[in-house]
């Protein structure tokens, strides 16, 4: 079990551009890691994959588990062995995001953290599974849901990526949440911590694996799509 | 043997800031692969392997062999499994890389390309080993050896990278050459070809391994060094 790699199907350029059909059934994504965070068939919700477990939350807000046959369109997964850090009190995100990133030196590789604790609000999104002919991902963004929570428990998980990879992944930090109860949870907009433990996982390997068998994928005319790294920091911020 | 893997020793954008130590030893990186291109250890020239041997073109245009104890900061290697196109005949560079990128709709996704046969002319270049405090791959270019051969037979070996992965690595093609009789060879500037059999090769992955253990590389500040994607393409065409 490799745990120093960091696997990602397609790219977050694909996604932006409106390549939502699966293209990876579950079953071959969690050969290469039991954790991880990603999207659905048709940008169904947003998953986060915890101990092998692939959670789905869905844009009415619903937390569902995707079967092994079920396909995904993007995820990254990896194999957990969180280093422990410590214990994080009474931040915002951006004093947490701040000071994870300065617990280490990572700048230049792949890195990711897992928050677990209790969190006095979380609000997040969630993006609805789309039909064809599909909008871009900005355009299916702004029908998004939007869920709010106070003092709620439950877990972060999310990867850093080096500004160089910006468009292959979402350059910066890009996390999903889930509670405990597994009643709420999605792409994290905005969150302060009340206390949680942060973990920490470098990764000295970035398997990119691309959708080949996508005749979509394969066919797509990038040049013709010069806004998609400005399309990105629209939507995943 | 994993023939769909292209593996990646550190980034274009390190060894451009001028990252030069040779951070993996050769005996590593061919545990990846039996055929690639890079440089040796503080620039240390141009290399390309064939059949496992790592063939390096010093500066001053000498022909070597690196033994498996030798460093290098950038490579790429892949274990060769190439489609056979067809016959290319009486082509200048421009011509022969636009038809090789018509021959398959591999745009975006990695690829290599084989050319054996022989060439009306082959113009290359090779870097010299420079010493620290390393200069920047611009600058150390500026003093590259310039190398030409007329009426020559050798291999043709290269890669194509979509354009977002620019920086990560070149985008669009980057290949090397080296004649059969091992006497002469280098990053390609310019070429005419006479008559070769092209090979072509998908990788449905790309590896990206960083140099984690090298401090240089982890304490690297790019977001001091803005202009790194313009000195890639002034510095690799």
């Amino acid at each position: 079990m490799d745990t120093t790699t960091l696997y990602q199907h397609s790219t977050l350029a694909d996604l932006t551009a409106g390549l939502f059909s699966g293209t990876l059934p579950v079953s071959q994504l969690l050969q290469h890691g039991n954790t991880g965070i990603g999207t659905g068939d048709g940008l169904d919700g947003e998953l986060i994959i915890l101990d092998g477990q692939v959670n789905q939350i869905t844009g009415d807000g619903e937390v569902r588990e995707l079967a092994p046959k079920d396909m995904v369109p993007f995820a990254n997964v990896h194999f957990a062995d969180y280093q422990s850090i410590g214990e994080y009190q009474k931040m915002d995100k951006d004093e947490t995001l701040a000071k994870i990133a300065q617990e280490k030196i990572w700048n230049n590789i792949f890195y990711s953290f897992m928050l677990k604790g209790n969190f006095t609000r979380v609000k997040t999104r969630s993006v609805h599974k789309q039909k064809q002919p599909y909008p871009s991902l900005a355009q299916a963004a702004q029908k998004q849901g939007v869920f709010e929570r106070e003092n709620i428990s439950g877990q972060m998980l999310g990867y850093y990526a080096p500004s160089l990879y910006n468009g292959v992944a979402v350059g910066g930090f890009h996390y999903h949440f889930i509670s405990d109860d597994h009643l709420f949870g999605g792409h994290v907009l905005d969150f302060e911590l009340n206390q949680a433990s942060l973990g920490l996982q470098m990764f000295d390997n970035l398997v990119q694996h691309f959708p080949v068998e996508s005749v979509d994928f394969m066919n797509f005319d990038y040049s013709q799509h010069h806004d998609i790294a400005e399309q990105i920091s629209h939507a995943e911020k």
